[in-house]
């Protein structure tokens, strides 16, 4: 039986559409933000940073998946709000973790696309539910997931008729202390000839080093990625978690500007930087 | 802040209880079973076999989690019929995995003892549920999971109020391809060092194959595991899933002999066999 | 006590000069040529493919480190005879792994640059033998090496007198088996960041896929890479060892055209087409 | 073809002798040293204890083959010296490694067993040149290297006419920074069903923690190892590398007591403690 998920003579690529971002259409896809969602001012301040650079998609955690029990876990109810609130004033798009059906619930309304972590890949009966949503789906691969089980996850999804799936790689484990996790984009290339659907890269989570994370990005876009998805925060060091990694708004700046010759180069690239929203 | 899942002066071992089989005790615990039910027949004559052996504890999934979407995804409902009337003739226990709260809520009067797999040991949510509950979880090590991660993860059974938590070391992932996963006995020995809870060890998943499973499980008792869970089948090469792992009912005759002079040297005896159920 | 190999306040970036490619300097370097040397017209084939490319340096195995004794093993002598009569005719600089000390005196004066393989990396008494040179080294990444011991194992050839050492990363051993290698491109980045030594990447053995040369390629180069080398066969579905992954003349075209532009966005242009050579 | 190191109708076993040890036979083979030679009291005072415990083979490197050029590399003749006094004054058998056809040559009359380290797993020229002798040759499994590669490795060695070749487990690299290595003690099992040739374990550095030492080494006899080889120095503390990981004296008795009934279990008892030595 031939996978949903992989590409066929009628269906080379699919476009998943996250709000005003296209994924896997002609232009890069941008998203960042914070790791969790910490305050209104916070999410307000980076908000207005990312349209100063085109960006239309905002992420930022309000479930938060700790290893610990008795680290921070999101904000919950109150980070929805703020997102509600963050939408309202900017019209940016939102996507944000969901690891349960009742956070699926309850986050039905403000997320605009759903992501589900690594740890959750193979959540088969998470996955089942998003799939009879018609939101979109930002799957990231688990830590130690195969290719094929990485597609197989989206299977999931696609097979109860929700189509509107984005694979994200965001490194996987390995051996070595000096890097958070081993960033494997020869398997963005893999899936991008392998399957029609958008494909994206997490150059944070997936280096766990600041100073990784604009080379990395530089390579991902390179190497046939969708679009990027970085942790940006407006004081990084204070960020509540994943400090080392997030970038100050000068780096997400930079970012941009070392990636768009690269976009360009591979023909994909960054959207036009007049965007207007009226608000 | 210290974990409840360490050791401290005052616990230095708990015992589960699943049904008669006492985990972390002085006496080996030993479960099996199939990969999946299948059939009351099926799960009849397997109950029959461990009862000849003294096993108290029978395993199988009812509800499966498979790579594909299109694999068998276990019985279901039915499933759960087959383990209450197997309960019924037997007084066997029974553990069994659960994938999501509804699967919690369906077979909370069924599942004596609820397995979380090695896909969903982090999943959070599920395992906060689970220490609502007052009934044993066996808690199977994630592929990529370090020592500590899998401790913590335990913690969110344990920190929600259910002191009934059994670690299960079954195999992470690794480069070779002869062997479905690499079983890590050193872990086992490190989690009886740092931590109170009962630890098992499942060589037919660890494995992946049939002729390694005895020494494996040799090694297991060697290394000071409290008990082992293998996957046994009426007839293994009939087995809907994972056949090259199962064992024969000969073959755990076999494991069981072979495993008993182990078990007495290191000081954790198989229970004694005049098991006798009155039925 | 500050390793050789680490990036000074004095020295940030070494140039390493491989017959007229400089590695490390303003421009990529471009290494090529197939896995093994076959016979003379293989070679002078390849050579002259090279040259239309503006390549000039020529790879391929002499001494072959192959898994099972009873693969091909190289040319031995006959090789060597080969590419002194290529450099004779075409003038290109010849890069080719030495496997003892007895490699490296046979083939001192035919190698300008002596390559040791991965599973040699911490081979210390080869690298001591390297270090008393004064040829450039390229020292290829160990399939399980983390990059502290991968910077240790250059600074065996550094502290014997040898400052001419180039880092190939080329792949580390992982768990998927879709591909060869997993591709470590942040690897790269940090190492440009710790060390002055020039970086090159080696897509083809990393990956053990043809389809995944040129993406992988192109992501090296965007994320910092200083050169490449890359497998190359005048009939890549003839060649005696690593068919799966060798470029053809034509690939290794559309190879160098994709990379041109990636280039020169990094700002690390590409050499001059115009390179002649008289002969 | 079919490799020599196979098993066959007609050699399911072969045994190994180094000095009074015979690896493979019915007894289990106990060797143990510390990790470097680095004086002759020390080395005598640790051939009483083994010798007090009916070990029979000792174990220290004189060359050390160490990550960094600036760490201690052995003592190199002088610790020929030292173990030909050590040889001479209790008949201990020598077991210790060499990395280079240099090596070979310097300990020929002195090592009665050469060790190839993990790192030269695959240094196939050095593994030719042991097959040209007639001593018994330690190979150590690679970090990363395959059963398949490991065999083949072995393989190179009989393949020039040499048949004493012992396998040993050592750990391998993974992800978890709590232990120095895993343990794979399947590959054990698979390594005595696929070869004739003797298996030995190494959990000294498989483990990286002197508290894992004695259940893994349990582990190890259990699963079906032929004997061990542990690391013990007379003080520990004082060692001038792998500290964390030796053994004291008392800790080596304690090993042989844990490990006696299992060997008797499995059938391959500890030898005769009434071990008599004329000199």
């Amino acid at each position: 039986m031939q996978l949903l998920a992989l590409k066929t003579e009628h269906l080379a690529a699919s476009t998943v559409h996250v709000g005003a971002t296209a994924v896997g259409g002609p232009e890069l896809a941008l998203m960042a933000g914070p790791c969790a969602v910490e305050s209104f001012e916070q999410m307000r301040r980076t908000a207005d940073a990312l349209i100063s650079l085109g960006i239309r998609c905002i992420r930022g955690g309000v479930y938060k998946p700790r290893t610990s029990p008795y680290s921070f876990q999101g904000l919950g109810e109150a980070g929805l709000e703020i997102f509600r609130a963050i939408k309202r004033e900017t019209g940016l798009a939102v996507v944000s973790e969901v690891m349960s059906v009742t956070h699926l619930e309850q986050a039905a309304d403000t997320f605009d696309c759903f992501q589900v972590g690594s740890r959750n890949m193979q959540n088969f009966e998470l996955l089942k539910e998003l799939g009879k949503m018609r939101k979109p789906v930002l799957l990231k691969r688990g830590l130690a997931a195969t290719i094929e089980e990485f597609i197989n996850a989206a299977e999931y999804v696609l097979s109860e008729g929700n189509p509107h799936v984005i694979l994200c790689e965001r490194g996987i484990r390995s051996f070595d202390p000096l890097t958070r996790n081993v960033l494997d984009l020869a398997s963005v290339a893999l899936l991008k000839q392998m399957t029609h659907l958008p494909v994206i890269v997490d150059p944070s989570h997936a280096t766990g080093k600041r100073s990784l994370v604009l080379p990395c990005s530089r390579a991902a876009v390179a190497v046939g990625a969708d679009g990027l998805i970085v942790e940006v925060h407006p004081e990084p060091e204070k960020s509540v978690s994943d400090a080392a990694q997030a970038l100050s708004f000068d780096d997400l700046a930079q970012l941009v500007a070392e990636v768009e010759p690269i976009a360009a180069a591979v023909g994909k690239p960054l959207p036009q930087a007049e965007y207007s929203f009226e608000f």
